[in-house]
C-alpha cells in the first residue's frame, strides 16, 4: 500500500542524510497519505546506507503499524501530534542538525535577523518551554508533540507561516505541505540558526530585521502577491 | 541571441553553486552584453541541477524580457541599477554566502584586517544603510540597487577598487569586468568576512591593516605597477 | 592469528580516518581478543592510505609484540590500562578530534546540554586532572591510562554508561563493547563537544539538561527498558 | 634541469591545494636543490587545475630565473631569505590558510595549548612585528623574509624546532627538510591555530601546556630519544 508515498518518504530521508544535517541515524522524515488516514515513516535506528522504500513503516493515525516488518521511528508519536495539531501539513522532519540543536539546547528562539530567514519563516522560530519531569517520564514523544502544539497556540503562531520549532534541550522539528518541502525547511532552519550565531558574533547588539523586511521577503515568496520563482 | 554570453553566465551561475557559497537556489549571476544593450541573467528559483544556457533570460536595460521562456531572477532590478551606476562593469553577483550575509545582518562594514583582503579590495567593504519602509514596500529590488549606488557616492568609493557591498539585513553583491571575475570576488568577499570574524575572535581589539599594507598589496595586483601573476 | 580481529581493527581505523575526525595519522583503534589474552592495534605513524590488516600489531596484555613486523601505536600502553581498568570493554579509540581536543586543552568536562548527549553518555564526560611532571617523564602512556582509571574511580563513574574521557591538555579516548562501537562513540563525543560550544555561544548562561531528560534519553537506548532501534 | 625536484615541488603545490588550505591560487611551495645552488618554485598566479612540473620556475639563490617560461611566485624573495637565514631547510611554504592567517591578522603568537601542538612545534609559533611603511614600500617580499629571520634571532628560536611563523597582518610561512614536510607543517599549523581558537572559546582563561608536556611530546617524535613511528 501507499507505494509512491513510501518511495517519496524514503527518498526524503536519504535527501536529509545527504544534506549534511544528519550524523549517524539522527533524523527522520514522515509523510501523511492523501486521504489523511496513514502515516509513512522511517524505521527506528536503521542505517541510511541500506534504507529502501520497503523498509518504510505505515501506521494509522494512532500509531498502530499497518504495514512494515520494522519498528517505526521512536519519534513517531511526535509526528502524529504534529499532523493532528496542524491540519494541512503532509510532511514532518526531525533532526539533530548542529546549529538548530545548539539553539534548542540554549533554550532560545531563533530571531529573524535578515532576508534569508524572512524568505522562509514569518518571524522568529520559537523554542518550546521545557517539558516537566512528568511529561518526560510517560508518553514522552507524545508530550513532545503536545508541547509544540501548545507553543504555537499560546503564541498565536500560524504553523503554515512558521513551519518549524526548536524543542527545548532537544532539537528542531519542521513540517510542510510535502515531506520534500519539510526537508528543505529543515535545511533552511539550520542555515538560519548558523547565520544567526555568526551575526551575533559580529555584533552582539544586533537587532532583528524590521517588519517591512519581514513582510516584503515573506510575501514575495508566499501568498497571492508572490512574485518569486516561475509562478 | 548572445549565445556565448548565455553560455558564460550559465557557467558562472554553476561555478557559484559549486563554490559552496550557495544553499538551494540562493544566488544569481548576470552579465552585460558587449554593446551594453542587454543583460543576461539566471531565471528565478530554478534548481542548479537542471540549469542550461537556454534557460538564461535576456532583458533590455529596463528589464523587459527580450528572449527566454522563464521569468528572470527577482533580483534583476538590483543588477540593472548596478550596471547603471557603475559604468565599466560587465558582471554582477548576488549570494547569501554565510559570512558576508552574517556581516550584512550585523549591519557592519568589513574592515581590511590584512593582506588577503588588500589583494582584492582597496579598503573596507561598506554595509549600506537600512532601506526605509517605503523603499522596501515599492520597487524594493530597484531601491536596493539605488541604496548601493548611494553608499558608494556618499562615501566617495570607487566601485572598481571596492568591487562589492553588503546590503543591510540582506547580503552581499559583487561585480567586476566579467561575470567570472564577479563570481571570484563573491568567493573572496566571503572568505575575507570569515577571516575577519576569526581575527576578532582571536583578538577583539584588533586594528585594521595600516595604509602601507593596503597600498602595497592592492597595487601589486592592480594598475600600472602590478607585478603579480603572468602580466 | 586473530585474522578476523585484525581485519576488523584495520577497518575500524580506516572508518575513523573517513569520519573526518583524524588529521594525518593522529588516531588509533585497538581491539581485545575474545579470550581477553591479546590486543590488536594500529602500527605507529603509518599512513591510512596504505594500511592493511597484515599491518596490525598483536600484543599480549603486557604490550609485548606477539605478531606483526611493525611497532605498535605509541599509545598502546594507554589502551592496555583501559582494558585493565574497565573489564567488559573490547575496543578503544584515541583521536585528536577537533572539538573534544579543544575541550581537553581547555581542561573542562563536557556537560550534558541536551538529548543528543544523553542518548550516548549518562552525564558529563569528565576531563582528567593534569598529569604531574613525574607522570609525564616516565611511563607517560601508561600513566595516561592510570589517570583515566583514577578519574572514573574518584568520581564514581561507570565506564559502560560514560564510555569516553578527555585527557587534560591532550585529547579524547573512547571505548566500548567492540572497536566499531568505540569509533562511533568517538564521533559522537566530538559532535557533542561541538554542539556544547555552539550552545554556550548562543547562551553563555546555559544550564545542563535536567535529570529527567538524561534518564529518559539514556534509558530509551540502553538497558532493559530500551525501546530505540530494532530491539 | 632538476627534473625530479620540479616534479616534487609541483606535487607538493598540488597537495597543498588538495589539503583545503588554499583558496584560488593563494599559496606556494618551493624546494632547494641538493647542492644548495637553485630554488624551484611555483609560478605566480597560475591555477592549480593546469599546473604541471614544466611550469615550475628554477632560479639561482639571488632569484634570477635560470629555467622556466613563467614568472616565479611573487613571494620568491621571502623564500630566498628563509633559505639564507635557516641553513638546513630544503622546503618552504606560504599559505593564507584560514586560522593561521586570522591569528597573523590578530597580531598574536600561537601558544602551545596541548599535545597536538607539542608534537610538531617546540613552543609557541611566533608572530612577527609589523613591517614598517618603508619596509613595505621597497623590497617588500625580501623584507618579509628578513623580519622572519629577525624574529627567530631576537627570540632565540631554533627554526628546526619551531618550523613556522605568522607574518603580522599577512599569514603563515612554514619550512622543513623537504617541500613535502613543509606542506605537512602548514597543515598542522592551521589545525593547531584552529584548536587554539576553540580552546579559548571553551575557556578564555586557558593556560599553555606545561613544560613537561612540551618536552615529552616534542622529544618522543624528534631527536635521539624519539620513539614515535617506525624508527
Amino acid at each position: 500500500m501507499l507505494e509512491e508515498l513510501k518511495e517519496r518518504v524514503c527518498r526524503a530521508n536519504l535527501a536529509l542524510a545527504e544534506s549534511g544535517l544528519v550524523v549517524l541515524t539522527w533524523g527522520n522524515v514522515s509523510g501523511l497519505s492523501e486521504d489523511g488516514k496513514y502515516v509513512v515513516i522511517k524505521p527506528s535506528g536503521v542505517s541510511y546506507g541500506v534504507m529502501a522504500p520497503e523498509h518504510m513503516v505505515v501506521t494509522d493515525r494512532e500509531g498502530r503499524v499497518v504495514e512494515g516488518a520494522l519498528r517505526p521511528s521512536t519519534d513517531l508519536p511526535t509526528h502524529l501530534e504534529l499532523y493532528r495539531a496542524f491540519p494541512g501539513i503532509r510532511g514532518a522532519v526531525h533532526t539533530h542538525s548542529r546549529w538548530a540543536t545548539a539553539l534548542a539546547q540554549a533554550e532560545e528562539d531563533l530571531p529573524c535577523y535578515g532576508t534569508t530567514h524572512a524568505d522562509y519563516f514569518y518571524g522568529a522560530v520559537p523554542c518550546t518551554r521545557p517539558l516537566t519531569p512528568e511529561e518526560i517520564q510517560d508518553a514522552y514523544e507524545t508530550n513532545t508533540g503536545l508541547v509544540i502544539a501548545e507553543t504555537f497556540r499560546h503564541r498565536g503562531l500560524d504553523p503554515a507561516a512558521v513551519p518549524g520549532v526548536l524543542v527545548c534541550k532537544h532539537g528542531p522539528f519542521t513540517w510542510g505541505p510535502t515531506p520534500e518541502k519539510a526537508v528543505e525547511t529543515a535545511l533552511v532552519l539550520d542555515e538560519c540558526a548558523h547565520l544567526a550565531l555568526l551575526t551575533r558574533q559580529f555584533n552582539p547588539a544586533v537587532r532583528p530585521a524590521p517588519a517591512a523586511i519581514l513582510d516584503k521577503h515573506y510575501f514575495r515568496k508566499h501568498g497571492a502577491g508572490a512574485y518569486y520563482g516561475q509562478g
